[in-house]
């Protein structure tokens, strides 16, 4: 962990840095296989399972029969742990419905929105050593509350052709059923152009490693809607006095045993905590499994000493991270303040891990300090909004002159007709 | 207009084809003249100006004196106008905040959802013959609602490096103070990385030529969130019996004005209604100074005569139009079946033109078969939504073994800890 003590405002930029995230390199190759995709549909996604996840699939869906006995095999306890996950998840996600709310903004002018669900979305979730079931729920339940028509999910199979049980598990409780064993950048490509047997998806989503971010900017370009820009998990920790080692120790372990490029930052107004942390995370990492991962994101990871809470607000609303936990006095007061994170926990018993499973909170969030710009995922992802209007005749009477006028001054005279004609 | 009469299901793709949007050719020199305004700064965009825009801007910022000029000449009735299209704009904007919804999804475990304005945004108001300050209502109205800190302002500057005051006086009416005379992909660029002299925006905004869509989705890969991909405007018409050919030739004509790419579509199930309005788009298009860039849309225009509402409302849903005029019986039933536009109009008083300009509903729109998955520019264009959460020393001892359970099984240990460690 580097410590920067009391660094001057000026400097805060470079402190903050992140790794920038270059795809241009991947592109040619993500356009070549995309190509290929749109030519040879499902012959090409074959070859590529083939040549990336050393396997040879012939029929890539999953069959209800390798569904059900998924259901029926997997561990009764976690079964039980996921369907809680999911009632939270659920829960606050249904809380996210808009009223359709009519405004007259003139007499005889009503307007409205209404969200409605994207017809069909696609969900990507990364497979490798520990299948993530739990981006299953977070992506499947929203969609399922949103009503979107199709849901399909794409994840990569093992080497003997399978599907981890949890992840089917965890898609039956979504009512998931249409499922592809196919991963990387050949998942993205048949999701966004469609094959013989995979119908294009309206919106892609999900997480994954470098080569499934670049595939999915690729098709943003100008061929399917994506949930978000992708980059490296982080975590920042706020944390004063008040806060506990053992816990912060656990929070930033969390997040750097995700992948050796995870950001994990610890800002502080209290001197004895960055070393009280850095003596405990050294214990609790001999414990971990992933120790080796985890040292070597510490390894970039930073603390920070500040002077006061005013300097650890901007310090972090700068960062705009994707994870925040503020143990510090009155956490609440000080989340009120805060303008630019991707999710936020208060308190020193809010810990990450509680998001990113079972709060009810989703845990697909924008990292690489796009959360100042952008949302985490939630019930209005997989929705759109339209506007409606309608006009009576009366209020054509009202509206129709301002009309003509705005249209005038830009030169639009087949704008101006339109309403000239309604008002005679 | 070419007409289609009765056409099969599966030749629809075929019918609502839209011209291929391919920006890759333009991305070199996007490329090129981004990489010089990262390097030059404020120099490169001066170059710039006087290479596309041909005068050359010392100090392209708009002073105070310039504003309240343009303020004090503006002709009053066009003032008047601009107010009440402001007005109703604001009235429909307001309206789509949401309230802050607090969710206990198990005792002791509170999450919610904030939306928070983004800091600083950049809007591009494209110039030239018809400079559109109804778009500066549109984009700057939800920004001052939205509670945006800066709002950056960058247009063309006319031949003698001057902004036309109704942009000027649009601008003021959304409190936008800090604008530069800068168009094209320069203006793209100073706002997307920064100059000496404007900073860095977090999202940008506003529509544009090819050039400036290209610069957009140059910088949205990695540098700056964008609004949502722009193509040709579009409108699509459904019509039976009822609809009146006048006003049906005045709408088609609308979408025309704007550029010979324009997509104009009509659908009906009445084919003497084709003849109608074909017939008076005729006469209506003589009187237009337009003319030519409406004929030349018009070109590509298609008329699809279909055997009832069903397909009608199949046939829209499958293209997605930009924005749609119902004029049938019962319209505000058809519209209940809509799923994919940007905005709708509903019964024969409602023209496109309201929406454009000062009915409250936003004119920035997804075309180009976007409306399947973007929705138009609101309220929410401008904020992101941050979640929090808030557990207590309770709610951790409910959630924590499921926290536990579900991490375990994805293999990630300290993520159990985090929450073990607070169960102690």
């Amino acid at each position: 962990m580097k410590i920067y003590r009391y660094p001057l405002f000026n400097s805060w930029p470079a402190i903050l840095r992140r790794p920038s995230a270059d795809y241009s390199e991947k592109l040619d190759t993500v356009r070549e296989v995309m190509s290929k995709i749109r030519e040879d549909g499902d012959a090409a996604i074959r070859e590529y399972t083939k040549q990336f996840d050393k396997v040879d699939i012939a029929d890539s869906q999953v069959t209800a029969d390798e569904i059900e006995k998924a259901v029926r095999s997997l561990d009764p306890g976690l079964k039980h742990a996921i369907n809680i996950a999911a009632q939270n998840i659920d829960k606050f996600h249904v809380a996210q419905k808009i009223p359709h709310r009519v405004v007259e903004t003139m007499p005889g002018v009503k307007c409205w929105q209404k969200s409605v669900a994207i017809e069909r979305v696609g969900l990507y979730i990364p497979g490798g050593s520990a299948p993530l079931f739990s981006t299953v729920l977070m992506l499947g339940i929203p969609a399922m509350i949103a009503g979107c028509r199709e849901v399909v999910l794409c994840t990569p199979p093992g080497k003997e052709g399978k599907i981890t049980p949890a992840i089917l598990y965890a898609a039956s409780v979504c009512h998931i059923t249409e499922i592809y064993k196919i991963g990387g950048i050949q998942a993205i490509g048949a999701m966004a152009y469609g094959t013989e047997t995979i119908r294009k998806v309206d919106k892609l989503f999900g997480p994954g490693n470098s080569w499934v971010t670049a595939a999915k900017q690729f098709v943003a370009m100008a061929d399917c809607a994506i949930d978000m820009p992708a980059g490296p998990s982080e975590v920042a920790v706020m944390a004063d006095l008040t806060a506990n080692p053992e816990f912060v120790a656990a929070d930033l372990l969390s997040q750097a045993e995700h992948g050796p490029d995870s950001q994990v930052i610890l800002v502080t107004t209290d001197e004895q905590l960055i070393n009280d942390v850095i003596t405990v995370m050294g214990t609790q990492l001999k414990a971990l499994p992933r120790s080796a991962t985890a040292s070597k994101a510490l390894e970039n990871s930073r603390a920070i000493l500040l002077n006061d809470m005013e300097e650890m607000v901007s310090l972090i609303n700068l960062y705009a991270p994707e994870h925040l936990i503020i143990a510090t006095r009155d956490a609440d007061l000080v989340a009120d303040r805060i303008s630019n994170a991707g999710s936020v926990f208060i308190g020193n018993y809010s810990p990450e891990s509680a998001g990113d499973y079972a709060s009810g909170t989703n845990h697909t969030l924008p990292t690489n300090g796009w959360a100042k710009s952008f949302s985490g995922i939630g019930l209005d992802s997989f929705c759109k909004k339209i506007t409606f209007q309608e006009i009576t005749r009366a209020g054509i009477m009202v509206l129709g002159p301002v009309i003509e006028q705005l249209a005038e001054a830009e030169q639009l005279f087949a704008h101006k007709n339109a309403a000239t004609l309604r008002m005679k």
